[in-house]
């Protein structure tokens, strides 16, 4: 059996850091024991910005040909298109050591057989806490403030005039899955007016009760309190008085939510929020978040995922600042791949194997296609 | 009556946001009650880097002589020495719009019977929120990938080899007092080993078990699982099995803290640990937390307190790095200057002088020394 990781190259880091277990070096250490069962291993980078990119040479296109399993990350993924899936004539499964498998058409995946799982508990604590992380250092205004330390100034002034407490705040999560509701969980001592969330479905009474979290249905009233009753004499009755200062996106990437928070939705929002984004890129519109920022309709716009990794070095959003030159907190896609977090996805990608090669079933968590058709209830739409 | 306070300039920021309150130009908003009230009002800025300093030509200098009541901020403090108050024939009343009021000197205070308030409430959340947001860019290696994305560079691996999870990390707090047991409130949902922490006097049993915290009495003990008791076969019994991954300072500043992070505690902390402290930069030891960072004993520091403020342009913490070229959180003192803490200072100075002005008693929370006393339990011992 031949087996193909796309990984990303760790160079020095990777050879004295063992732990960066998600590197062509270090190869998820499945290595030994790969090999060790007769089977080969191939560990290659998905060297996006290379010549050979996704043309015929690249080594992704040349062993995918005949590899029976793909294994790939979310961080510096190898995107599958249906083309390489027609392409890969002996390919039965494919393993994201991580969360979010986007990255491969799923419909073609559906049509032609191939199972795709992912490793789900992997490192959703990990992004919850990079997103608790950048909520805080967007309202508290941490950037510039580091920035004007590093470069020798001191104006307390410039800082603390776009510096909040999260207390007494509005945060609405879109998506209140794993993610989004460890996300939720984590908010709760830190005294917020209110924490809302959408979603396509309703949390379990219970674990909405256990962190006081209510949820709203229209994704405009979600960010803005507009009302979807009678307006004028009603609109105590039918508007709820809170709006979200904060906004953080934790749902899947799929037809439904790609682009959902787009020029129209950011209209709505309340003016000065801050925006967080580590589920995918794509489900933020690139220049209407952009734009936001720009104008300050936006205060601020945090996260580590971008609409193609790794992002061009001219991407809009390394750069782009409010009106008083802070606001930005992004960074490359790693909030799912601490060294923590690393640990627990190759401990999951060989046991996905270990079960695949033994026969032994899957932990129906992991699988997001089957053998022909769609088993995540996550695939279902998040725009109601 | 003359009111002098000594405020910092918020130049153009302070023009255009009127809710910057603690500066020279808003005046924390009392002039128009204090003029209706026939009382003299100077605000002005304590210009640390002007060739006045605190020379006799300084405003400071000049307005102290004759003032009855002396404002002043822990962000640009105004340091009222010994010889100050001696020169300020007037002086009865110290109010400190923030907490914290080691920037006076107390025992001359007692001495000429000046009291002493602060606005003890106003900001332990605002510093309770940018300890725990200190304490996640640490550990999950923020600045570095974000440097990194604004230059145009994506090296996953370079970040994520020094990135962590706080999940199974344990936390320590030296002082638990309002801003510390704050923070460790706000910690319990992100799934610590164990929450610690280190102080002059154990917490109430019922505040203990609410969070789940221990006390550990001794502080290399609390760095570093020395053991108090015999070595040797008894180490299971006398020893605890957890030490610090990261250690937070909120105690005041008192003549038993000056300097107890010292390059002999520092060689205690476990190696790579992180460190943060918004409490004074003067607990802290400059040069050996900078040693201690450079050579990787510690694999961070960050917070927004200095020995003197403004920091000096070329001050070792503005710019100190790990060997990974990582690991400083540095900020100007802001942390609990923020817009939301400037409006509860504000209103908080204004109710000291109104008590003061019309002989009504003071929150005995607010005093820090009373006629010829102090009143303060704060200023017990915290090295035990």
């Amino acid at each position: 059996m031949k087996v193909l990781a796309i990984l990303y190259d760790g160079f020095d880091a990777a050879k004295q850091e063992p732990r960066l277990l998600g590197t062509t070096e270090n190869q998820l250490g499945l290595r030994p024991w790969l090999e060790s069962l007769g089977h080969e291993y191939i560990g290659k980078c998905h060297r996006l910005v290379s010549s050979s990119k996704e043309g015929p040479d690249s080594d992704f296109q040349k062993h995918i040909v005949d590899a029976e399993v793909l294994i790939t990350t979310p961080f510096h993924p190898g995107y599958l298109t249906r083309e390489l899936v027609e392409k890969a004539k002996n390919l039965k499964l494919c393993i994201t050591a991580g969360v979010g498998s986007d990255h491969i058409d799923l419909n073609a995946a559906v049509d032609r057989k191939v199972q795709v799982l992912e490793v789900s508990g992997s490192n959703v604590v990990s992004v919850a806490e990079h997103v608790v992380m950048n909520i805080l250092l967007l309202v508290r205004n941490f950037v510039p403030a580091h920035e004007m330390i590093e470069r020798g100034d001191w104006q307390v002034s410039e800082i603390a005039r776009n510096a909040f407490d999260l207390e007494g705040k509005v945060v609405g999560t879109i998506g209140a899955g794993r993610i989004g509701y460890r996300v939720l969980q984590r908010l709760v001592p830190f005294d917020c007016k209110e924490l809302i969330y959408y979603d396509y479905t309703s949390l379990p009474e219970a674990a909405e009760k256990a962190i006081n979290v209510r949820r709203v249905t229209d994704i405009k009233e979600f960010v803005s309190q507009v009302c979807s009753g009678i307006f004028g004499e009603k609109l105590q009755d039918s508007c709820h008085p809170t709006q979200c200062d904060v906004v953080t996106v934790n749902c899947p990437l799929y037809e439904n939510t790609r682009g959902l928070v787009n020029a129209d939705l950011l209209k709505h929002f309340k003016k000065g929020a801050w925006l967080v984004n580590t589920a995918r890129g794509a489900i933020c519109d690139k220049d209407a978040v952009a734009a936001a920022l720009r104008s300050g309709q936006l205060s601020g716009y945090a996260g580590d995922v971008w609409d193609v990794q790794p992002a061009p070095k001219d991407h809009v959003w390394r750069t782009v600042k409010n009106p008083l030159g802070a606001g930005n907190g992004m960074v490359p896609h790693y909030s799912g791949t601490t060294l923590d977090a690393q640990a627990r996805y190759a401990n999951g990608t060989r046991s996905i194997l270990d079960n695949y090669l033994s026969n032994k079933p899957q932990d129906p968590q992991n699988v997001i296609v089957g053998i022909g058709k769609y088993e995540t209830k996550a695939s279902r739409s998040y725009t109601s």
